[in-house]
């Protein structure tokens, strides 16, 4: 194997260790030599590749973001042909959830992260990284969807997609924290959308005469 | 002052170091010495009150779950006689966002214990507790305005008491994280609120002819 790709095959070795640690107890107070003697290697040879915990949470959470675009994009995928744009948001959101193993690691890794990225400039910027192309997307699709008459056009804006994907984190959170059981986050979620592209059959305050 | 209202003193002094820490770098890694020496006492004192991190957590989460419930109680009672249901319930979800040091340095305490809280079933316990009392009072509220005419009783549901906490806890996480300005947060409240209390002049497709 090529030096550059083992290097990285070996950090991505790494920090799925670190994801098991997260689903098993948590990462906060998880040190390097935690995630050493997990990955089941030296310290010295860990920081090898990280030189801090710093380091390795942010390279975790790039890989983190990296798989949810990859699982959310195989969501969208596995909907049937031409899906409405409600069927693709549906299926994002849902993939932004805490509904298997993998992604609740992440989103435990993400929520270590989150109370360092309020401190830290740098780590608050790639923690907020890709939210603004979510939030074009999502928009896209509720534009998409208003050009259809499936939504009614002053719904198709970017708050309305912001609204949405907090909701969506807000509904994950109290997953972890076992507030709410799965289903009832998707229940909760289906909730908001259908309240979101109701088409009143008649004028409303909004829609005026 | 007697010896037991002197000891609660003293744990509430120090939770108070730890907001201040929790404002000014955050709660990862920070240890019970680094919290004495933001106290200005010794360890072995500290250790006198908390004899470990997650102890001091505990308690300095029911301090916060305390001024919370107080810092609702009067943005209730500042509001004009006879407030509409809604308007309480826009005054409490307010009053969970972090708009000001005080709520937000509650939150970042409050977010150090979640990602404990998710591998600790007693400190999970703890931060699960204010929500059922939430979720009733939200679902009241929504009860009284659905018999005042001023929402779809369909709507006077747990369910969306459950919705619209989620959805704050979402807003509140995303203006910590600097997502979101605290303003934008109150406005998309609002555009939920709205669609959430909307009485449609005409049958709508869950509201029957």
């Amino acid at each position: 194997m090529p030096k550059k790709v083992d290097h990285e095959a070996r950090r991505q070795e790494i920090s799925e260790a670190l994801f098991r640690l997260a689903n098993t107890r948590g990462v906060d107070g998880v040190s390097l030599r935690d995630v050493a003697t997990e990955a089941g290697i030296s310290l010295g040879r860990i920081q090898h590749y990280f030189r801090t915990k710093d380091e390795l949470l942010l390279f975790a959470l790039r890989h983190i973001n990296h798989m949810a675009t990859e699982r959310i994009r195989q969501c969208i995928e596995a909907l049937a042909e031409d899906p409405t744009p409600r069927t693709v948001l549906r299926a994002c959101c849902a993939g932004m959830l805490p509904l298997d193993p993998e992604s609740r690691a992440g989103l435990l890794v993400a929520a270590a992260y989150y109370s360092r990225a309020v401190h830290d400039p740098a780590l608050g910027a790639e923690a907020r990284d890709g939210i603004p192309k979510l939030r074009d997307f999502f928009t896209d699709q509720l534009r998409l969807a208003a050009a259809r008459g499936e939504l009614p056009p002053e719904r198709a804006t970017e708050d309305e997609a912001m609204l949405l994907i907090s909701l969506t984190d807000g509904l994950g959170s109290y997953v972890l924290l076992g507030v709410h059981e799965p289903e009832k986050a998707l229940d909760l979620l289906d909730r908001h959308l259908e309240r979101l592209f109701e088409v009143r059959g008649d004028a409303g305050s909004e829609a005026g005469p």
